[in-house]
């Protein structure tokens, strides 16, 4: 694909996303989920006027493409994100079997203005031991039982 | 606090989880979120019935809780998981800033009935070149001034 086809789709991501910060809708990013050439999802970040630390740029596209192709999975997609993705947003990626990551600033650019991503990448890849974040395992009587369950489940829908 | 304690906020959490696998809602998964010894928000994993698989029970229990509190911010709340929250829930964790997980199910578990948590893990620690995701960075005109006009954004609410 040449940079033509690659900035067709950035450049909806781009306009979006400064779109957002002037309606102060949240940070300066935007993302756009592509099949077969088409737009089937779009997205901005959107936590301070949803009050959802979840909805970034890059999880707002995903279940906008979901609601509209009315499916969990997006594999043979390819997301196109103003920046790279956030650890949470690229397991997203994962989750929903997107196919292609395509971004232009980095986390480290990301960093530089005062978010987090980079921070989050380095604990993730932690021990729970080490981390900042208090961890705690707990037993409980139905852990094993409710994994049972799904295990026997004969009726279920894997994902 | 004791074991009692945490346990009530356990059982809110499992008795969703199951009912959540019996309706078809989704996988095996609840979480509470609790604040001063209250409950501020609930959550079940619903990627199956919202066609979203962003839905996972610690998503679901965090928009919860901002809805129901009217702020992204969670600070000096508490999460009671099933189980182990994968990174796109971890990472969630971290940008809601709660302040302490708690859960029962661990990653390795998960993956033994069918869940791919710790793959995720595996994928997000490596460079991005190494990941099974090809991971393309691209130049665009307009990147670094939309996090210019973020930087020098007078109003801005930072999150």
């Amino acid at each position: 694909m040449s940079e033509d086809f690659h900035h067709r789709f950035l450049d909806i991501a781009f306009k979006a996303a400064f779109a957002s910060v002037r309606s102060n809708k949240g940070g300066p990013f935007g993302a756009v989920i592509v099949k077969d050439g088409h737009v089937i999802g779009n997205g901005v970040n959107s936590v301070i006027s949803n009050n959802d630390p979840t909805a970034h740029a890059e999880i707002m596209a995903i279940r906008d493409a979901c609601r509209n192709i009315a499916n969990f999975d997006l594999e043979g997609s390819v997301i196109y994100s103003t920046c790279e993705p956030c650890p949470m947003c690229l397991s997203a990626i994962y989750w929903a079997n997107i196919s292609e990551v395509y971004y232009c600033s980095t986390k480290v650019e990301a960093a530089e203005i005062g978010f987090r991503d980079h921070h989050i990448y380095d604990e993730l890849s932690l021990p729970s031991e080490y981390r900042n974040l208090p961890f705690h395992k707990l037993d409980h009587p139905q852990a094993a039982k409710l994994f049972l369950e799904w295990q026997n489940k004969e009726d279920k829908t894997p994902y």
